[in-house]
């Protein structure tokens, strides 16, 4: 059955390339924004979480990003050598760029909704002469995040960083992300999407997402094997369509299909969910898994994620995912 | 001597038009923003500061102003409706922009800076034609702030509220408030300052404000009634330049010039002074007090604000300014 | 009667600041521009035009504007010189700017339009600090034209020209001259241009460009008495409003008004009637003609250049403007 | 040998995708364009030229492509019209754009320069969703041309095409034709390029053209060999890299590499020689004619181009290149 092969004889196990900005979680939760009065600040943007929760799982992770020149931007790369994160590629902007922010608003534990700020913000800055070669040569997995694309000079960064991870080898994961708000047209989000889709040997997104690439195919039933199937014919090995709350399934260029088991969570708020998810499958695939109990691994890693108060902060470990695994069995074995 | 006359017979007392935003001061001070983890969200911006003063001292208040279509922009109207402020000139952006934000940072009382949040704002984008002329005929002073001018459309939504402000007999107060971030050159900021002031009969900045307005003349010595004078021969009828730690000299069109008294303070921070005191200074013009008094009103109120935590909620009501100014001459009498 | 009085000892009479642009004229002409095969070049915009018009009259003239850095700015500026217009505050571009262009269709005679090129070009690129107070303080006579208020930086140039020629007492024509495409909305342009009218003291325009001016004021019935009124309140002393086919009236600040005697003329084309006019009008002004002898010399200048192929090419002389009247006096007695 | 196959059964021989503009070619040329008084107006554009030499050759040709709302707009669909090319897929623009403009220069033989207008131009709006699908599907032939990658739309519009022309089977033809104003970056340049280029089956430029293609590559003896080599591994089967005066070099997928003769010219201008050279060379291949005969064919269609004064409108016919090729081979014998 089809794992994944990892390079062998690489320093890092992973790296994220793309989004960081900042959280501004309201303190007072369940009710609107208007009547919260204080927020605390956490690291965000997706590719983060993700490069976070596997640092927290025990890989060697390393990121390649912008941050703005100011305190935000210097927390930012804090954070990331804290959790033992390679910032040796985290440039900073020198053009008076502000660090991406959201503002998360949390009405109640399924009506959570996020206020952006992404004008003129320093990770969609970032240069493809500003990726180093050697960062992606090093990497067993490389993770691009859709978001990334939405702009030049940053969509440029994101192919180049393509194109060394094909040159050396590394196994190339991208998560779609996809965030209306920073592009001007479907028509162009569906065209560096595809064209970044076809290198990729691991595609996560909702059956929205794929929908959005689709907009100049034939596929109106939105057939997930009809979709699956065309990626099969560039690099793709793996393609997991989220459907919501009717769970997610993973195609594998055998033929095969997997479903996860899910676990019942503590709900706090549903940001930071997918993020979570992504990094315990991921994390499973790189132990040479299975596909099914690498899944199993990233929603329990999501249920820990939604019952707190932050995304970033509260990636677990791979202990804590273990017992909560653990716990859970034992509490509805089936 | 040369107290201003205000117009009978108005609804209102004081209308500001301009910047509407959000101050997030970080509420671990005496240290630098990338050790500050919450934030407590205030309404904010100069013109907004002034107002909400003047409504505090019992004036009665309306404000011209364009704020965000979320959550920032609702919380901001309803904080200028809990202070009695008019909004019916209020109007609501369609467009997608954002809040402005200012983040403050602590690192000391006299160590102060923010962090600002400007790109693709609200309040710049009010439009001359939303701006309703019965509104400003219907005031007895109309106060314009200098970020309002740094770009199309609100430059000409202030220019447009100057023209109905002379047209029915309206007082104008112009606070310089210059903040270089937004402006796309020194030149371009020269210019449209000086057509606006040529409007106004008070005029309140810092001496680098008007140095920055001077940049086509010829005042190599930064001479204070060579720049008053100036002014004089427009309509200009009081021009206060600000002289920081030396104090403020107010030159009027009689010839005359007055200084404040100022007030010893227990300074959280610095942020709010200019505000504060405009607040209080055009206040004490409006009960028709000499100039010196109401520039030690002005003094007052700042010395109250520059004591708290945040700007516009601090403040001050007329009672809590006479009980200062009270304690301050009691305790030190001169 | 009101002839306006012009400062004496200046080294030059006339200065215009703005467009300079090429016009390419249709050599086959009476067919719509599909048809057309060729052009011919020639040095063209409003104020170049007068101020060509001014130098064939026999006048000093300067002009202050921007050109670009290629054959074609290189062109305008050489036509200047051959025309002995001071072209010493014509500066050129650095930018990569390019010239702007008029590509005029004659289908008739009276139906003439232009395909205009003005995105990026080198006149609206005029900076405040290049243009130079001496050559302004030298002239007896400043002409602005409504179109280099359009964009920054060279709206605030057109200031930074008013605030030198106050200062030094010329005398201050505006030529309105409004071209929508330049312009972001109807609301910013009457802002601005409302600015500049206030300190001049010749207005010509149209009907419809005052009506432009006067979108936020209350004159529905289109009153030319009303309008001129207006105006006289600020610095002007005479206003022209073109009624199209109906002739212009001129009013003076004493309440006279004066109308034109036009003449018959054996017309190619309708461009540069306006800008030839202005000429003629303006020259007879400094001479110290009546208004309405200088509106008939105007006219006299419209009607030679309507009958050839050029506009700035075709600006007659004094001798043949006195000419062109003696003949048709002659020819048609009243 | 290395002939390329093209599908069978298909309406249309060649379709090209991208600019349409005007040149303005000087009429009085070997001097300066300053001096120049007249110009003549042609369609331009390098797929345009191609495509209009396709057609004069035979072919059955189409355009995909966006022009001005515009007289010039208006002339070009009239005149691919009028040379039977199928503009079905030429769009209208309706935001205002205009159309390209080329002034030439032809200060001699060898010193020919040109005069961009290309700010704000139709063709660059194209977007993907306006491609034709069956236009695509029904084309034996596709040509892109890099000045359409520029920027988006066109660029997307551009990458729909290749999805179109992969989905259908259309041979592809890269021309790279490098025009560096209309771009941001030479990074961005290289990053769409490359994406381009890994989808083409013949690609066409100079060495300096595949130089900027190879910055993030290791090739710093610009060996053609390598840069060859490169693209077969993706879809390329021929691989033109010209050298200026020691001609071109066409490599095979074969490993085979072919020289082409070139033709004594009695030369008016340098432009339009690599268009015309394209043309042939594609017609050749077409017949399924060897690369060496394919090459001879471009060559002389070129030297016929280049003694002439324009480019579109001097694209040979099959009978005027044949008879060249015979009277050039009965000069020189060799």
């Amino acid at each position: 059955m089809s794992s994944i092969r990892f390079p062998d004889q690489k320093t890092l196990d992973f790296v994220a390339v793309g989004r960081l900005c900042i959280d501004l979680n309201a303190n007072e939760i369940n009710r609107p924004m208007e009547d919260t009065v204080t927020f605390t600040k956490y690291v965000g943007g997706s590719p983060a979480n993700i490069c976070i929760g596997m640092a927290r799982l025990g890989m060697q992770t390393g990121f390649i990003g912008k941050v703005a020149d100011d305190q935000m931007g210097r927390f930012i790369v804090r954070y990331l050598e804290q959790n033992g994160i390679d910032t040796g590629n985290v440039v900073t902007d020198d053009t008076g760029a502000v660090t991406g922010l959201a503002f998360t608003e949390i009405k109640s534990p399924s009506d959570c909704s996020i206020l952006m700020y992404r004008d003129n913000v320093a990770d969609l800055l970032l240069k493809a002469s500003e990726v180093k070669e050697e960062i992606v040569a090093g990497t067993k997995l490389l993770l691009i995040s859709g978001t990334a694309l939405a702009q030049s000079p940053s969509r440029e960064a994101v192919f180049q960083s393509l194109e060394y991870a094909k040159r050396h080898g590394a196994v190339i994961a991208f998560d779609l992300d996809y965030r209306p708000y920073t592009w001007t047209s479907e028509e162009e989000t569906a065209a560096y999407y595809n064209l970044a889709a076809e290198k990729c040997d691991i595609l996560i997104g909702t059956r929205e997402e794929f929908d959005m690439m689709e907009r100049f195919e034939d596929n109106p039933g939105h057939d997930d094997n009809k979709t699956a199937s065309k990626w099969f014919d560039y690099s793709a090995q793996i393609v997991i369509i989220k459907h919501g709350k009717e769970g997610s399934i993973a195609y594998a260029k055998d033929g095969s299909s997997h479903r996860a088991k899910s676990f019942k969570a503590n709900v706090v708020k549903t940001f930071g969910a997918g993020d979570s998810y992504a990094a315990g499958f991921l994390y499973g695939l790189m132990q040479q898994w299975p596909i099914a109990k690498s899944m199993e691994y990233g929603s329990a890693a999501a249920a820990i994620v939604v019952s707190s108060h932050s995304c970033s902060d509260a990636m677990p470990t791979a202990e804590q995912v273990n017992d909560f695994i653990e716990k859970s069995n034992a509490a509805s074995p089936n």
